[in-house]
């Protein structure tokens, strides 16, 4: 059984030696240092609960390619039911690790890759999807974590990758041989990449003609030759280099910028090159899997966010107020909508030729739209619920300090029975859940922006129909002048 | 195979005589009445739709007690299959009928009763199943339409039925004896009572042993001796009367209130006598399989919504606006959620006792609350795209009149090639989507208040379990006092 | 003192002969006509409050132009403080009709067609101002109603007014000669022009020179040769028609479309003819005071829907229950702060060289924005806390039915003390408030749309000085290229 | 003239020395600590800005007791236009400092200390006011920062004062003698305590009989003996320790907690000692007074946010694109509201026996809870249009390393002509602005949190005169039981 323990896992990284730079500095053994430690832990937590009888229920299935049981983040979708435990996964992993395990970015780009280079295959006579059916093997046959590389930096967003004046702002081929590929280009944002084996990479955009080689999909090892990773700063990077006032006391997010110098890639990592009309599907494939993921890992955040909420209100002394019943009713509202959208779009999905199912595109836009806006909501009535110590508590230091410590000690005390300390540690997790950058933005910008969703619920609704429904009950005959809406 | 057309059922209302009074006056054929008859016709669009192609995979279901065929309405829910068929269906008719048809009150008092009386018969040795069973299966052999009888007019709501000063405020028996019993009481907002065949009575909330008469559960024939059914106005009187300016042409709902004036019913159709324990649960079922179906119908509206609002926009020469465009995905997000949660609570329902399977009350809740509060934002934000017209208009009567119907006629024209009637049909459609009092109220308070869908939701929310993964994540040993939020 | 009682101002509408039809048919005494009765009612009723020590403290003020005591409604605004007491008695006012009165329409044209004829005279040497204070002087020392005619029908909105296929789709002059201009088109939704005595017309939108036949502004009776005015319908048409179950027992609002079939003007009412460059200033200044006054009436209204769901509540018996308290906290929250910005509106208002103050317009606008949709929350919590009541209760000719009146009155009672009549009429009024379209549609639409609102906004902040206020604190030196936001 | 420089004010807090406690470590010359310096220069540029031409309009004001120029900060509000130019004043430098400049909490408790104190005399016959006078003309004259000292620490928020397991966990006197009084206890979220010369302690709520040691108000220097300021951690710490990525390149904010262990009042400082009934006012007056500044201070910093967004569009490419406008104006329409409805509180101020004008509650409080929830919504949409590279952009210290800096300079590019460091340095800005705790939970919880804002609207509103209202209009004769909803 080819599932590693978090220890393997552990080890795993050891033979990985990626360029990475944190803070200014070139960093050598980078799995160890204090700003990426705490996410190499959420990711080792996955390969523990792949051992635990209850997480192995969500996190172990069988390979339709291999028969063998495999970790589902390296499974293609390939019914509604592996949708459905997708979200039912994420949302258990999350409630557990209460924040980004920095897994199902790769998963989500295997599927969507897996789609359209079958449909290419059908097309074009290539033979990408043998190739890639291999690479997704060896992930399975290794236990590995993919990341996937979609999003580009994009230079001036009101021009496409070839009107750029600089030709690099999104990731391009510059040269090909007969060994295979060298790109160039930059990755922004790429979640847990210091903490993968390999990196899959999906173009961030629909090309075309003029783009074609911006139209190029490959993987690669996160230490290849030309591959930089840059550690983006967060808010409170200051807790994890002191190690103290960490709010989550064991894991946390990360998502560097990842360069890529004139990296070359041979053809069997190949999976498009420069057949343009499939970039597009495969990118709005990859987000709406993306935001159909988010449906379980935000909800099962959310339940964090209850479950803090509520303990802030029971240590303040104020249990069972009909406010706040009130409010951590609405929380659920939000986060309950997220998931329960997620599942029914994972019950409205559909085959695609290469057998991979597709989730529906509304549904999983409106539960990606409500984590955009509303669940901003959720993380205000937290801090409300919670009150003003959100902002400013003393540090740990501070309670340590033998002259001052007995009186915060004493001046923080909440309701009798809890000890200080636990009230500050609640406090201090409010504060990590609600202002971690990395966190907070992904809500909003991960798997594409709100408008981008409120765009794809809008071409996927038809709305042409609807009107007709509507101008049928109003009585009206004809269909009016031939002019769609959307 | 049992089931009716259309003009069947149209048929067996003729034989119906039930007492009913319109506006003062009591009235006879009351089916035949202006304000009822566009009710009767949303009704007979269902048994219509039983015998077209697309409409019968939707309506007619194998029926677990007789294996025909029968309409879904009179089927318990027995799978969660069951439950999705449901809120498909609904949406289904919801976009033919463009608003209520009245018989999903009935369908899910049938297995809101039908879980209670199973478990009621296994406590206590009652017969109530088989007697259950029995009418359920008259309702399905005989094509029937059945509506619930569950809201009583309530006095004082801050005292309990046995509390009230007048007896009667909730419905209850008065007199027992070896044939029977007998009623006396109010149930308010009837939808479709004057349209349908039986009327199958529940209790309003739980009872406890002071209000065990208050405990009845059982069924009526809408014309037994003694029920008055008083027709509640609306908003859009004028209209049916003056048979003009419909907005919808066809269909329209309303719900009477039915006065109970010591009506008897024989022991065969009691299906719950003073088990007082049985009543909060049964009107909790129902109240979470209502809110399920809500999920279907009111995304079904929210389909004529988009379309009348995309249309009336077309119309107007605003074809493909950016923030028009907005506004509709904004507009079929909250459907879409409401839909989205209703399929999320099929799939997570549960199996009871009986074999009937359960809706997830967060999802089905969830669901709920967002018809009750973001869904009056769909409706405004319709109003906004369609613009002031939907105000005042002059009536078709204006139209006709042949001084002033040509310059209406010239001078309410929209854009070139739709004729200006269909432009005033649209803005009409729009006026009964929105302003039809039935119909808007109901969204808020059909199903229950939005405030009880939040408890609801916090009472099946192990909001424990959701604060100890807080506590774990931050650090915190010891799981506090013993103290429960909820 | 030239102020009208209720008496006189009934009387005078005698002598008014407008051609007019509702619902298909001409009316010759108008007045008296059930659907326009409750109409005159709201306008008589604050000639009668201009005689009220209270109500004369709001209504009457000292005239600029003559140094009499005039009614506030025909009055320039010469001062902030003028402002603010058009906001306060327009509130006032509300509380006391609980709707619309039909004269700010008038009172806001005055002032927006004051600045701009004095700014065209000062240009193109015209006379304007001197015929415009004219007319205002008549309508000061005769106490006169004027209503403002602005609203096109427009036809394709995509195209200006010279570019419609029908010429006459925007008012527009079609002869000129010695005496005076003739005129031709349509103007919808003209709140109260069968209540008023004059009718100020102004153009709808900014022209060009192609439009400048469209550029016209000037004063009719509103019986003169060739105005009709269509009733147009509103929700609750049957109430009125039939006497009964009015929910506002003495007042309503309408809005005619108003037809000019070739009207001729004399020179002495003509204000604007053909100076193009004003059109846009005139309609956008009776856009911001229009707006403005939204302020002071929505929040008058929004007191009487705080007290008709509090008094629901009541009568239901849920006094002092936590959540229908932070629900009615949150109706104020919403209509005080509609209030309090057209307050400040008034306070930073600038004088413009006519001597009359221009309201702020981003302040006015940001009132009307929540107007437009924050105000629609406000109803529905209204009708949250009321309960399902609003919806169906039965009739007022049910209760004076020998047969089931007695029943009615039993089982619709609320708590003990309270008739059961008084808790019908305030479900009817709230039924009233919420679901008569022309107030409904007007938070929306009235005073220009949502969209208009939020350009008016974005166009009158100075975004760039904003952009520089960031970059100063991030420390960006240059300002970045030539390119500004709006 | 009595205004300081900012070279004065930095040269007077080095004669204060203040007993401060820095992440555990006891710190000396704490206003050169970097974590303190960039607060102590908001507090300079204050100084600096009452000698710059604009600035003195806003900031220096004739003191009504001396006659003389001094700074607003330490001025009673003696006329409605005295509220209007505090708001204006304050929107002014949060315009210039992007945040907290931490005087108006004084300058809010001289007010409501200065009305209640009066009172007190009066019926009291004690000697409070002209001791406060003095205190505040002393002030005046040294032109002192003088913050206030408002919220406990508060234990078990069920509990009253003197209720609590520990006495100490609300500020009390612990002893009085013939020279003054000895307290004990703590002040949380003491916002620029260590920038200020004096504290002004105020009771944090209503005090019973019971409770009459804690109804306490007094000032101290910030630096008295036994005073223990105790730093409270933010979020973005490293930036400030490590010099860079400081987002606001000169100003922040912070708020202490201060302990005060048997501190020394001398009876000259002391203005109210046990007169129990004057508690509740005074905070009362004080959160009114409060949530009455942040309406000027929100609006700034909301214009810095507008600014923030639209520069990050521009650099991005993104310029007058229509859903960023519409984003825009969405974010002005709350701001403008916020500081709208402080304006207008102003207006309808009150005289108080004093002298002193208390601002109208229902507004002031109006205009917090929009800033409480509705903000919250502003910095969502501000991160919403600059995009994902607010979450995880490089360290300033990665720009500086020779090997990824002109990477980084290259790929992080927006549009031509704009340098990356600009385009880097405005998302720093973003940053801070949305994720520094000190501020987005004062928009919260700063000046008592949205349930208190709530409560405080429904109990200065008049709910019985507003259901009179609604009855009168619906025809209900007689006024129901008396009952009060509030």
């Amino acid at each position: 059984m080819p599932l590693k323990t978090a220890k393997q896992y552990m080890k795993s990284l050891e033979s990985l030696h990626p360029v990475a730079y944190i803070l200014g500095d070139r960093v050598e053994n980078v799995h160890e240092h204090p700003l990426i430690s705490h996410m190499t832990a959420s990711v080792a937590r996955t390969f523990e609960l792949e051992h635990d009888p209850e997480g192995a229920k969500h996190l172990v299935a069988k390979s339709d390619l291999t028969g063998q049981d495999v970790s589902r983040f390296v499974k293609f979708y390939t019914s509604p039911d592996d949708l459905i435990a997708k979200v039912r996964m994420l949302k258990f992993l999350a409630q557990n690790i209460g924040g980004c395990y920095m897994r199902c970015t790769g998963m989500d780009a295997i599927s969507s890759v897996g789609i359209e280079v079958f449909n290419c295959d059908q097309k074009h006579g290539t033979k990408y999807w043998e190739r890639f059916v291999n690479f997704v093997k060896t992930a399975q046959d290794q236990d590995l974590v993919v990341c996937s590389g979609v999003t580009d930096v994009k230079g001036d967003r009101a021009k496409r990758p070839s009107q750029q004046k600089d030709p690099d702002m999104y990731l391009h081929v510059v040269d090909r041989n007969k060994d295979g590929i060298v790109v160039r280009g930059a990755k922004i944002h790429q979640t847990g990449s210091l903490c993968a084996h390999w990196m899959l990479v999906v173009p961030t955009r629909e090309m075309r003609a003029a783009d074609k080689d911006y139209a190029s999909c490959f993987a690669v090892p996160t230490d290849a030759e030309g591959v930089i990773h840059v550690y983006g700063r967060g808010t409170l990077e200051a807790r994890a280099l002191q190690n103290c006032d960490l709010g989550n006391v064991r894991y946390s997010k990360f998502a560097p910028m990842v360069i890529f110098k004139d990296v070359f890639v041979p053809w069997e990592r190949v999976f498009l090159d420069g057949e343009f009309e499939y970039a597009g599907d495969m990118v709005r494939n990859f987000g709406n899997y993306h935001r159909h993921s988010h449906g379980g890992c935000k909800c099962g955040v959310g339940d964090v966010l209850v479950g803090a909420a509520a303990t802030a209100a029971e240590y303040n002394g104020l249990n069972d107020v009909s406010h706040i019943n009130t409010k951590l009713a609405e929380m659920l509202k939000v986060t309950e909508a997220i998931y329960g959208c997620s599942i029914a779009a994972s019950i409205e999905s559909t085959k695609t030729p290469s057998g991979i199912y597709n989730v529906d595109p509304v549904l999983s836009n409106t539960s990606k739209l409500y984590e955009g806006k509303e669940l901003a909501e959720v993380y205000r009535m937290m801090i409300e619920i919670a009150g003003g110590m959100v902002a400013d508590i003393p540090s740990d230091r501070d309670f340590a300090n033998p002259e001052i410590g007995p009186l915060l000690d004493k001046y923080l005390k909440g309701i009798d029975g809890v000890p200080t300390g636990d009230r500050v540690r609640i406090f201090r997790l409010i504060e990590k859940l609600a202002f971690e950058s990395r966190d907070i933005v992904s809500n909003i910008h991960g798997g594409g922006s709100p408008e981008t969703h409120r765009m794809t619920i809008l071409r996927n609704s038809d709305i042409e129909s609807k009107k007709r429904l509507a101008k049928n009950l109003a009585g009206i005959k004809d269909n009016g002048p031939k002019q769609a809406v959307s």
